[in-house]
């Protein structure tokens, strides 16, 4: 058998999950709640079985979904897309992000890439003989260097990907590096791909700028949603893109392919329930008093940090404690302390470590504060 | 934009059923129930959710939902795979074909496609760079050439893609077939994709050949399944594959990065269901009951047919009532007559046409007496 990903191994998700359960520890590794969704979602699930909805939707999606998320973006961000032709409900973020990439990525195409790095891009850019063009995010609050990425442009870039709120970082752009990104992109036919799975998550009155809202991108992007981040429920793996129609009915060729259509209940249920905007607006500030609450626990130990904008992950410098790399230390975390953690260095340029570890804090503040004791002892 | 699937439209079956909708036509055409699942079912799914399975599976799948379809597997064709490396489950069976076409087929590769055969095959092929090479089922009964076949194969070969019972036609392989392909695939480095996803559905006290059962095949096989097709919930978007070790390692990379883990409320549910063997063994008889009762409601009409064998699909032949090709016969039938069904041409070699459409059976009688109506007045 000849490899089309040689290098890859199970995903640090599954591995450090995997961990977690073997040690009993407290899983602040894999991104997802350990709280439950709301009683009324659910309820909205069971409806739509009772009333029939259980074969394929369109593949696109349901028709009511499509318009409420479309409403949905029109309010936040300004912007109107189609509901019949510019949208795609797919099965979790993660298969969005790979239609895009799959629809549009010849062998021999560059894609830019920032690291570190949501883990699912590089090896989908590979799978389609894509080139992954690395660029490390630069400093403390991991920014973007702009001239880095202008001078890595080639006649064979094909697609820049950008994450923001940022997976693992923590981190936002702000309204100036979207413009910057647009500039750069001006004249060029280059695809941008937004990843925003954290949109409706972001902190100290900060706002999410969406490629959605800035006409020299949103008319080149594919931006991919996710709801099982934001209705915590990461296991109904659900999500969407937008994207304008010339660059959606390429994707959807791929997605009928892959998976054909998203499961039926489930979308019935967010139709409803994203009717009200409270369900991901109060999202944030939900979050923020997790962060808050966790790095509060956390000040008296010897981790260092800048608090995280947006996500709900934190990273945590453990350089003060330990000299060993984080592949090291998060196992040894796991191991002997009984605490699962993302070493940072899995999502970084040839696995550099930084003496970070990403930590999720979407967990009930009785599992933080059982976190932060162990973490103030080390 | 350079379009990876330049040719490629929505899928007959989106087609189709947009059609149906539009002119309020009966809908026999895309392959899914219009009666409901199981009660007991739904309602397994409910108590999941209550009790909090809301957030990602295991990639591979809930441990309990592999294991019990590993039983199943042992039990009907005695072959043992493992649950923890030889089995993942995918967001439907055309995730599955997907991921299996994916993980193996590299730009250049041949892979042998008996036709007419489902339409996912071959974009999934060529958005590979893979090269479909089409072999015609031969007669009225649409047999396999097995001498065809092995004249075929060629250095480039690197897999072959069977489907039994077969859409769109009905027609089953035998234990002779499977043998004939056994000693073809012998010697060879040759991946056999078996898509079963029928394979509870089949009639007249016939056999399911699983290309587990054969040894030759099994070390070779990726086997597609689909829950969906079993217990009538076709928008659940459950399905799996098993494979040897060796080869489920590879479809598993490409399980990740698509859609990273399925369902999991869905998946508790199935796991509790498969545990009464009656939930899939009684479907043959169910099906068979609904075959009958189609074909005895249209023996008055100018339809001619051989029964199927299994799938819950029945091709009908309409030379005598016109010779219009059976894409614009499927038209008209539903904007002039309101019933839907699929033109097979599409699925054939070069689109060409047998004077055939396949009708959906698995609806309740009402619907099949309402339908079979409009057929006997042609
Ligand atoms: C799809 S599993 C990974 C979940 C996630 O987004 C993360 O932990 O970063
Ligand atoms: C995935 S939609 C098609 C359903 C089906 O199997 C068929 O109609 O052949």
């Amino acid at each position: 058998i000849s490899s089309k990903l040689p290098d890859t191994t199970p995903s640090i998700f599954s591995l450090m999950s995997g961990m977690a359960n073997e040690y009993n520890a407290i899983n602040l590794s894999q991104g997802f709640p350990n709280f439950e969704t709301d009683k009324k979602l659910k309820d909205l699930v069971t409806k739509a079985m009772n009333n029939g909805y259980n074969q394929y939707p369109p593949s696109h999606g349901v028709e009511e979904l499509r318009e409420e998320i479309i409403n949905k973006i029109a309010n936040l961000y300004d912007k109107e897309y189609d509901p019949e032709t510019e949208i795609t409900l797919t099965a979790g973020a993660t298969q969005a992000l790979y239609c895009a990439i799959t629809a549009f990525i010849h062998p021999g195409d560059e894609v830019i890439v920032l690291k570190p790095a949501y883990d699912s891009y590089e090896p989908t850019i590979r799978i389609n003989g894509g080139k992954p063009v690395l660029i490390q995010l630069k400093g403390e609050d991991y920014k973007v260097d702009w001239n880095e990425v202008n001078k890595a442009i080639t006649p064979r870039t094909r697609m820049i990907v950008i994450n923001t709120p940022h997976n693992p970082t923590g981190t936002i752009l702000s309204e100036e590096d979207m413009k910057n990104l647009e500039q750069i992109l001006d004249g060029t036919d280059i695809i941008l791909l937004s990843d925003e799975v954290y949109e409706h998550l972001i902190f100290d009155g900060k706002e999410h700028q969406s490629a959605s809202k800035f006409p020299g991108l949103s008319e080149r992007a594919v931006v991919c949603a996710s709801f099982g981040k934001t209705f915590h429920n990461t296991g109904w793996k659900t999500g969407y893109c937008v994207a304008p129609e010339y660059l959606m009915k390429e994707i959807w060729k791929v997605h009928e392919v892959t998976v054909f259509s998203v499961n039926h209940p489930m979308q019935r249920a967010y139709a409803e329930y994203i009717k009200k905007p409270e369900h991901y607006l109060e999202l944030s500030p939900f979050y923020q008093k997790k962060r808050d609450l966790f790095l509060n626990l956390i000040e008296q130990s010897r981790f260092s940090y800048t608090p995280s904008s947006g996500t709900y992950f934190q990273l945590l410098n453990y350089s003060e404690i330990t000299q060993e790399n984080d592949v090291t230390f998060a196992e040894k975390l796991v191991k002997e302390n009984g605490l699962a953690a993302i070493p940072v260095s899995v999502f970084n340029i040839d696995q550099k470590d930084h003496k970070q570890l990403r930590f999720c804090f979407a967990k009930t503040d009785e599992t933080l504060e059982r976190a932060a004791e162990i973490l103030c002892k080390l």
